[in-house]
């Protein structure tokens, strides 16, 4: 509805003209919804207590800023000429945006910049069981700082994150791009084959370490090295123990060494911010498809269900400073809200939220002044309060109702009631009823909204 | 970077190549968007004690579904084939997606349904002051109930929404479809003339009297019909009063009679619902664009600063039935982001939010473990505390920092606090610190904040 439209001709669809949404673009009904609101107000209460600050972009950019970034996945980029011809695209991440905005305002932004960004983003591919072609994420980056106190408060930020929204057995893997380059280096390969090992490595969980040593041998890897690779990726322990393992094994790559560094230094951060030593794993098999980062690297997963990571993220010191033509560290991650809403549903972990508190029904024409007044003594509590909006139903059909809407409570005035000034509570779910003095019906349905919680 | 931007081809952007946003398609730097999340955060509060509930939509819809609903301005609609060579479209309201889902899930909504939608629409228009092409809606809608005590429950809602936002100097006007109907029939003009009317008088505020006659007669308005047309139309005084009037002057009109009817009997609601009835006025001048309206229409404006409305909105019957095949009464409204947003700051209604309390300084390298558990501490207690990440810089240039980001608090541990187990709290405007023992570095914090509010 906007005040600018003007009248014209309207064509009336037809009831076999049947809409839909477009496939992999989904709609987000009341219950959905008020799940997915819980799960942002979470994660944006934990980032703000970490003094970060909520931004937005636009979902469409100039085609030319997002282009160039993503390497292949580019064709899955959506892109059209608007009125004026020129080329518009549909973001696809939040992050290439937020390069854009450091870039464009460096007098309003002060570094180190903590930002934490909620939106949609948009690729063309085939939908899947949790890949959609809109999806949201939930950003969190860090921008203009190199410090190892960085990477450690946003993974300190994950545990705090995953634990508020009541997981309990998840895993934040951690690794350093330049261990997988030292492990691709002590293998004897150069530069130009580490790609093709990350992507090979990248499978691991999903091909299994025979698959990826069949992949490595066929990007042209000798069989020695890829055992060594195979060896060193599935490396699994205590933390010190794997980091001691690699010192050793990598101790004649000075990158790899400073990598290893970086990861104690990380460490010590985590440990000062409280981070349960056994919500984190050194995991160097972890490789993130992205080819932008730079340091380390990060995923959470939960065992069960076997839903993939929930998060990924890591440091990118390149990126954010491609626009502005000056170097800035930043490191960060993006939530998959649409994952994280599945697990959320599927261990059960969703907390249950009415937002109606109690159902204002109303006796009859007469009695419509005394429910409303009740309603807004209710409202004016703090408690949220539905009405019914049609005095003529039956007192039973607008109990159905509340029972539909799922609201524990309902107030009821009948005429006795007004005349005796009292009003009647009931339970939606026992039926059972009881009579309060009007004065007391705010007190009455606080009282029995918290047995019922 | 250019508008006339090549398709295709990746570059990469150079120093020179200054990437922008879309002209028309704003950046939400934090500052700004904490104001919005507060207004956005206001107004949800009160729909939802209402028992209004979230729901989303994607942005984009099959172009088929969005054709054919607001004539003229369906050009200015962002239109492109996606991969598969399917016709999408960017949304220019939430309201037709609304009628979609209503048709799409009819055993997942429960009616009356009462839902509202936060997002972005989008129409390729020339960009003016307080026009984007990316725009912000606050849509609220009662779905299902041809009630008044339906209309008056969204107008009492925009009461409480304006007062919770902080203004007081405000007014809804309203208006009926079938009184302008009965306004131009009375004045002898058929239904066919009627659409011209209404566009000529929904202009009054903008080119006033003089000017809506001369649009009238071009229309081929007679002159004795025309000024009857403005006479009934510039009607005012208090609502009773315009009523009567109204009432007798169109005593031959049995459509405006039942739409004086349902005003009195939407009045005789917001009377129960205790809306004040100075903060809202009848008037028969108050068109809105809209072709979709049938009954009761709305808009609130604040006298100064003359920005227009803050909203509108209106009953609608027939729009959100459309693609169900049958009725369903509908009446809503969308605030506008924008212009809110603009409003409440050029009033000075926005509240001083910072969301960092306090930041907690590194010392040095031997500190910044004491220095990140108070911040643990501060944060456990739900403060908002950010902390400094280089524990090599010097301390002036971390207080600098804190400044910068309007932080009024500070916390410092150096090595003497260390030892005598105490941390200093620093007013970052006074400059003014004080030690206080650690163990009671979250009370101070607490006190020290609460004092500079």
């Amino acid at each position: 509805m906007r005040a600018e439209a003007k009248t014209g001709q309207t064509r009336k669809p037809t009831m076999s003209n049947k809409p839909q949404n477009i496939k992999g673009m989904r709609d987000h009904l009341p219950k959905a919804m008020i799940l997915r609101q819980y799960i942002v107000d979470t994660l944006a209460g934990v980032f703000e207590r970490h003094g970060f600050e909520p931004m937005q972009t636009p979902i469409l950019e100039y085609a030319e800023t997002l282009e160039g970034k993503i390497g292949d996945e580019e064709k899955l980029i959506y892109r059209f000429d608007d009125h004026g011809g020129r080329r518009l695209a549909l973001r696809y991440d939040q992050t290439v945006p937020l390069a854009r905005v450091v870039a464009q305002y460096p007098n309003e932004i002060t570094l180190p910049f903590r930002r934490y960004a909620v939106g949609q983003s948009y690729r063309g591919e085939r939908p899947a069981r949790g890949r959609y072609r809109e999806f949201w994420q939930v950003d969190l980056d860090l921008v203009g700082s190199a410090s190892p106190l960085a990477d450690a408060e946003v993974v300190a930020i994950i545990d705090e994150c995953l634990t508020a929204l009541g997981f309990t057995n998840f895993t934040t893997q951690l690794n350093h791009r330049q261990i997988l380059g030292g492990i691709a280096r002590v293998s004897g390969l150069g530069e130009e084959a580490a790609g093709g090992v990350y992507r090979a490595i990248d499978k691991l969980d999903k091909i299994g370490a025979d698959g990826v040593r069949q992949e490595l041998l066929q990007s042209g890897v000798a069989e020695d090295a890829a055992a060594r690779i195979l060896e060193l990726v599935q490396l699994k322990g205590a933390n010190g123990d794997v980091l001691e393992e690699l010192s050793e094994r990598l101790a004649n790559d000075q990158r790899a060494l400073a990598a290893l560094d970086n990861l104690r230094a990380i460490i010590s951060g985590l440990d000062a911010m409280g981070v349960p030593e056994q919500r984190f794993a050194i995991t160097p098999g972890l490789a993130r498809g992205l080819s932008y980062y730079t340091g380390v690297v990060f995923e959470s997963v939960v065992e069960n269900p076997p839903m993939g990571s929930l998060l990924g993220g890591g440091r990118y010191d390149e990126l954010i400073g491609q626009f502005s033509g000056r170097a800035l560290p930043t490191v960060g991650l993006a939530f998959g809200l649409e994952r994280l809403h599945d697990v959320i549903e599927e261990l059960g972990l969703a907390p249950q939220i009415t937002l109606a508190d109690v159902f204002v029904t109303i006796f009859g024409p007469d009695l419509a002044g005394a429910a409303l007044a009740v309603a807004r003594d209710l409202r004016a509590a703090g408690l949220n309060a539905e009405i019914a909006l049609d005095p003529a139903e039956k007192l039973g059909r607008q109990f159905k109702h509340a029972d539909k809407r799922g609201i524990a409570l309902a107030v009821v005035i009948g005429p006795d009631e007004l005349a005796r000034g009292e009003v009647v509570v009931r339970d939606m779910r026992s039926g059972e009823q009881r009579s309060v003095a009007r004065a007391e019906v705010v007190q009455a349905v606080r009282t029995a909204r918290a047995a019922n919680h």
